[in-house]
């Protein structure tokens, strides 16, 4: 089942895609459709979670990383952004890069889970992409820098409920494959990194967990568009320059450096 | 003006104190009266605030932390907990510290704010005890094995909208004063952490930002009660033992280490 979030008159609403409709239901914590149906177009799709909390995996890359304790790191939920909306590059921040990831949101509670019953409190995967301020995030040990700009956390286009056991991942610029890569590369899987979260904290429904890159990432430079594929879905972002006031973020950024 | 989170038959209001009655309001964002009025009892006070993110002020605790870069930390917005309420220290998890902290609750969204008009999207401040597992913060770089288990940002008990210049700050542990300081005393202060925070994402209405702890931290136990006093405002919870399986953390406390 797909899952889809889109702007109605009475604001964003989640429905079930069906063919070339959404079915609307209740919210995404009561999938009980109220007989509302509206177009599936891309024009209406949003971001398909306004995520409470962003949870991303560190150093989930590869197999090696399994010598590593696990880490994560948290993103603003605002900075979700959907299907089609730009990525503003901030001015003066060096290297920003994609990174392509598949996505669990959480669907109940998670509490002290176990591998057995992990997976049980998601929801389902989407599409992800990790932007990542490469510079900044190695002068800022805690990687809010790095990590937290507005609109750095694209997701989309859909919820899809049937979560694989593997899933392809790959990564595109202008059309052109830069990655190809699947998520049994990833150094711990997804119930692993369930348990390793819900350990510190309760998973809320609507938390989204970026459960990292296992393949290569590519530059974003303002102009570029960007393709994240994961599992089917594929979300697609333009590259935009982020509407700064000149000298502010330069400022902070040697000051961090 | 004081500002109170309460519990209500229709679910948590916030409303103005007056006397010992709250005047509810509409909501956080438009302070208009609606006429009803509910008893200002500590039983029915809650987190005067459900932050979507909360900011945490790294290093920022004296003078001579001007020297580093800034830089900041996010705590799950749904970390909170209110006054009165208990704040559970999971088992072998090593030291868990308090720190008495000014928290800044912004009113209006605020990007790329200078020092001139940084404080002006500031609703007011609250008294935050920014509860930190020592062992694990030095053993997760990233801070959110550290930082971020529930219940580990006591919000309370009321916001008070006149921010002043400086604070006194005073922590407490079961009615004994072990710190004493002043706000100060940061390193950075409050227009400049909004400048700082406000470079990098835009802050939203109802986030809540830990200033940083200028006095000296104490240690939490079961058993004991912490008391956080800031400009006025004191924030008192008991400390508990959480209700945790038993393996499950120290399995990943080792993986950590």
């Amino acid at each position: 089942m797909l899952i889809a979030r889109v702007a109605t008159e009475r604001g964003p609403r989640h429905g079930i895609v069906d063919g070339d409709r959404v079915r609307l239901v209740r919210d995404l914590s009561d999938l009980t459709t109220t007989g509302e149906r509206v177009a599936f177009t891309s024009s209406t799709l949003l971001a398909p979670v306004q995520p409470g909390t962003i949870y991303g995996m560190a150093h989930n890359t590869g197999p090696s990383d399994r010598k590593l304790a696990p880490q994560a790191f948290l993103k603003p939920g605002h900075g979700a952004i959907g299907p089609g909306d730009p990525i503003p590059i901030p001015h003066g921040v060096g290297l920003v890069v994609a990174e392509a990831e598949l996505a669990l949101v959480i669907g109940r509670p998670a509490r002290h889970r176990t591998l057995a019953d992990a997976l049980a409190v998601v929801l389902g995967f989407t599409a992800a992409n990790d932007v990542t301020a490469r510079s900044l995030q190695a002068e800022d040990s805690l990687w809010l820098a790095g990590k937290g700009f507005d609109g750095f956390t694209p997701l989309g286009p859909v919820i899809d409920t049937d979560l694989p056991a593997d899933a392809d991942i790959s990564l595109a610029i202008d059309g052109a494959t830069v990655s190809r890569a699947a998520t049994v590369e990833l150094a711990r899987g997804f119930a692993e990194i369930i348990v390793f979260l819900s350990s510190i904290t309760t998973l809320q429904p609507g938390d989204v967990i970026l459960t990292g890159a296992p393949g290569a990432d590519a530059e974003l430079r303002p102009g570029r568009r960007v393709a994240v594929s994961v599992g089917g879905l594929t979300l697609i972002n333009p590259v935009s320059a982020a509407p700064e006031p000149a000298g502010l973020l330069e400022h902070y950024r040697k000051a961090l450096s």
